[in-house]
Parts: structure tokens; sequence; C-alpha cells
């Protein structure tokens, strides 16, 4: 993803809402400019305490947190926020002008390129009226980000490249109208994970936000952002039960989760595919059904007894590594390396 | 639960998979015989600490989880883990034999009754061979569990009975055929919130282990299991953007699940129905979509704006809940009246 944003002459801001993990963190930034996005504030304070002060939320802000971005930028984090409501702008603006803090917060302003999920559309007046609100003490108008999660629905790697063409198109076209009513723009943000793989031009976007490629998973090699070969995070489990058509594992909808969305790309995907402990690919198992601590591989033509292991290949690691507190990191083998423990959550429990 | 136990003649053995919360454990055995069930080894650890000290893990055990399940009984448990398999069977007693425990490890046989997931079937000659196998030292063969785990799939109250009459019917024969073989057979274990909700008879069983009766969810109410009114839990969320045809809040698919479970029962479920911040359910409105942090409200009625809260009734708590660190308990308003933490996960990490 580093050689595809240098290709396209962009930054690469990557998205730490897969990984959560700091020394995964370190990986995507090495050779980059430190820059990472996050989906939480719990990821921000956390990231921010292990060194990376440059940080995007891009998940729209709810106004009970605007104190807690605050208090990052208090704490010395260089820190963006989102929003595409003028309500929330103008209470952004009240609050900042009446902190105490060392820089500006930024905002970004969340731009609609067809998702239909947030944003407003960039020929839209009310661009214009949030830049007016964000024009305020200890407010910095940072630019305009865009998710082109329509992506995600694409059938082919051609059509992929054309709503990042989408993404790309809507995000200069809002930079150029703030631009043009007199507004700096300094960022211009766009990213998924499948239009950062396909796209073919980035002109006018000064930075992308890939996150699930650091890891993988099925439903992105369905959507053709990775050989499968390279998919990095499985979940080991234990065989608890042999029967004539199926096996039982001991990793069921929590340590799998229940999302289905890879099941699109094939009919022998159910909660995963399997492999066995070294990562082979056993074909034609997967886990057909996922109880809660309980999954049914079926599909598995290799012998097998109780107390074997076997991984199963996620089919959207978002979901899955949210499950677990932390990752083994294995090379070839199944000697643990290291582990890297992750950031779960919204909020210190405690 | 209390009540249809005593109605049916039977011990309760509340299942905490679902609320993993030593509080929510002492309600559901209060005025009971303190027994419990648990779906991981962690939950056993957390609710013997908690005082907690009759424990069936109804999962079927791993190999690697024997030592586990020893020093627990070490500890201070009176625990009953699960097999159907003669291969663990006899490395169960191998180990036993070689343990130095205060009491017998119980273990019980599973029984398939019906649901095609784990257990051997009632009439198996294989059953006589698992209990030949656990008459064994530092061993206690404790009886036979069943799960009816596909009234699920079923479509009335009657249909359920029907289930459960089957869940019954081949505990009971399991047991019998144990002790005509000249074993004892104490536990006769059966249970699932449906079939606990709607069996009309349980002779031949001593216990029943249902769970998610406990919070109930959407799914529950559409199994005829409790009313929409008595859902315990739901999901606390902010509103992040307002547009014409939907509401963004801040609750996706890492703080609801991807459970899409409950859909079966109404096309307009989606990911969870949603109610104001009192708890009054407002008509219409679902979360269509759940992304990683953005949940897509359809059919508000209701005027909106970024910061007002809404409630999210879950499909399925089990996996809901399991997202989450905690319950905030609340009565009738939103004042916090305590925090109540659960046991996540499968192991110590740290």
């Amino acid at each position: 993803m580093a050689g595809r944003a240098a290709g396209l002459g962009v930054k690469l801001r990557p998205h730490l809402k897969t990984a959560k993990s700091a020394e995964v963190a370190r990986v995507a930034t090495a050779g980059q400019f430190s820059g990472i996005t996050v989906s939480t504030l719990a990821e921000a304070r956390y990231f921010l305490a292990h060194g990376f002060a440059d940080i995007t939320y891009a998940v729209g802000l709810a106004p009970a947190r605007i104190e807690e971005a605050l208090a990052l930028v208090r704490d010395g984090a260089k820190l963006n926020v989102l929003t595409d409501n003028s309500a929330v702008a103008a209470e952004l603006a009240r609050r900042a002008a009446a902190a105490s803090i060392p820089r500006p917060l930024g905002v970004l302003i969340e731009i609609d390129c067809g998702d239909g999920r947030g944003g407003v559309l960039p020929d839209a007046q009310e661009l214009l009226k949030l830049a007016a609100l964000l024009d305020a003490p200890n407010l910095l108008l940072a630019g305009v980000l865009t998710h082109a999660g329509h992506s995600y629905g694409c059938g082919s790697a051609e059509a992929i490249a054309q709503v990042a063409e989408q993404e790309r198109a809507a995000a200069a076209l809002a930079a150029e109208r703030l631009r043009g009513a007199g507004y700096t723009c300094e960022t211009v943000s766009v990213g998924s994970t499948p239009t950062a793989t396909h796209a073919r031009d980035l002109r006018g976007v000064t930075e992308m936000r890939p996150g699930v490629y650091m890891f993988g998973d099925l439903d992105q090699v369905g959507l053709d952002s990775l050989p499968l070969e390279r998919v990095a995070v499985s979940v080991l489990a234990s065989v608890i039960g042999v029967y004539p058509d199926r096996v039982l594992i001991d990793a069921g909808g929590l340590a799998l989760s229940k999302d289905t969305s890879a099941q699109r790309h094939g009919t022998d995907i159910g909660y995963g595919l399997v492999m066995n402990v070294q990562g082979e690919l056993l074909p034609g198992a997967h886990v057909a059904k996922a109880n809660q601590e309980h999954g049914i591989v079926r599909g598995l033509k290799a012998a097998i007894v109780p107390g074997d292991r076997l991984r199963v290949l996620p089919n959207h690691i978002c979901m899955t590594a949210a499950a677990h507190p932390g990752y083994y990191v294995v090379d070839a083998g199944t000697e643990v390396l290291a582990r890297w423990p992750r950031v779960n959550g919204w909020e210190q429990w405690s």
C-alpha cells in the first residue's frame, strides 16, 4: 500500500480501525509521514500514548465527544475530527473558543461520494455554510474527507476503479469549492482498501486512508484487494468433536464474528475458510455454522481427531479481530514470536 | 424462569454465557441451588472467584483445556465438563488419574437430541463406551447433558414445545440406559431459553440451563420467549448525522454485532430496533445497516438532531453484550445506578 500511495502521489494515512495495535501501526507507517486514522477516540488516546500524534478521527463527531477531542489536543495530539452537520460545527466552534489548547483542533468536512452513509454532497451549498461555521478560534478547517464504502458492493476491479474515480472527483470538487470561496483546504482525504488498491489516478487528493489491507480477509480476497495467501490473520481453534458429516471447533460466533460479508463471493465460505495449523488451506473446508462458542466445520476431507488445531480465515477481519485482546505473532511455523495487544472498545471502563 | 423450573420440578442452573457477570449471576441464582453454567473456562475461573463453585462448562472440552479444568477443581470448583468423544474421555481419564485434586472432576456425556451440533445419539452404543472410559480415578460420571439448539428454528410455541419434548426424551433415555448399565447418572440436564419457556413436562430431567432469558433480545421476542417490553439490555448510541432519509448513530457492527438472527422474524428489524433514551420504542425505526462504527437508522419519524441519544434493542444479546466491558444499570430513567463488569474472552492476556 505504501507503493500504491507513492505511485499515486498521495500520502498514506493508514486506518488503524482494523489492527488497533501500536506494533502494527509502526509497520504501517514505516517510511511514511507518521499520520494515522482511527475510528474511536479510545484509539486516538492509545496511539497518542504510543507516539502517534498526527491523528484523524474519521467517524462523525458526536457532540458528547467534543471535550474528549479537545483534551487530546491539550495532551499533544495534532487531531482532526470530522463532521457534516452545521449544529455540530457550531457547537465545536463554541466549545473550542472556550478551550485552552496549544494548537487548533482540526476539522474535516465529510463528503458523500456516493456511498450514502455520511457526508454532504460535494456540490451542496451546505459545504460552504459548514466552512463558515468552522472559521472560528481554536479550530482549523483542515480540509475534506470522503469514504467510498460503496466500493464493497462492486463486482470487478474495473467497477472499483470507477468508484475510486467518484471518490477522487467528489473530494477534489469539494476542495476546489472551498478554495474558491477563500478557505484553505490542506487535506483532501479519500480511502478504502478496495479503492486504494484499484484507483488509477488521484489528482487533487492529498492522502488515502485504507486500513483492512494490513491484514486482509476473505471479503477483501473476493474484492481482489489481495490474494488469499496474503491474508495475515487467522483464528486458531481446537477440534472438540468429530462426526461423520462435520467437525466441531471451539471457535464460534464470538471468536469469528457473525459477519457474513464474504459469503457473497462464494457459496462455501460460511463464517470462514479452514486451514491446517501450518496455514495451508484445506480445500472445501469452511465454518458452515457459528454458534456462540461452537463452529461447525463442513467439507473437511482430512482425517481429524479432537485436539487437532485448525486455523479459520475470517470473512471480515475488522469484526473478527475486535473479539480478541491482541495478536499472537507467528512466522512460518507455530512458534509465538510476540504478542501484540489491541485497544478495543470505546472508553476506559475501570 | 425460576417459576418455570419450580413448576416443572427441575433445578435451574442458569447459563451465564449471555450475562458473564457476577452481579447478574447473583440475581439469576437467588432462591436456587447456586449451580451455574458457563461457556468458557475464563467464565468458570471468574465465577469461582466470585463465590460460584458449582459450575458446568457446557461446551465440549478441548484436550488442551484438561489441565485448566483440573486446576479449577484443585482451586475449589465442583466442576462438570462435557464430552461426547471417546478419545477425549480416555485422555481425561489419564490426566485425572495423574492429578492431585480434592474431589473428582465431573464429566457429563453430551447427547444429541436432534440439533445436529454436538453429542451422541441417546440410543447409540457409543454412550456406554463413553461411560466405561469415564469410570476412572478422580473422574465422576456426573450424567448427561443436551441442548435443543434447533428450537431456534421453530415457527411457533407449539413447535418449540415439541422440540422441548425431544430434548427431554433424549436426555431421559440416555440417563435410563446409563442407569440400566449400572452407572449412576445424577444429572440429566436440558436447556435453551425457548424450550425452557415452552416445555410442558420435564419428566426424567433434573435441571435446565437457559441463559439468554435473563436479558432477552429481538430473536427471543420473535420466538415468543418474552414480550418486547421485557428486553432488559440496549445499546445507548449518539446521533452523529441527520439526513432526509436516514440518521447515523455511533453504534455500528462492533457495538451491536453483525448477528442477523432476528431478521427472520420481521422485515424491518435490521441490526436492531430503536428506542428513545427513555426506553420507548420508536415504531418503524431500525438499524438498517451496520458498518464498523456507524449504524444507519431508517424509519425514524421523530425529529432528531446530532447529539440526541437513542437506544438499540439487539438482535442477539449474547453477541451484542460481548462487545462491551460491562453494563450500565439504569432504572426507569437514565441515571446510572451501578456498573456491572463482564468476563469476556477466553484467557488471561496480560
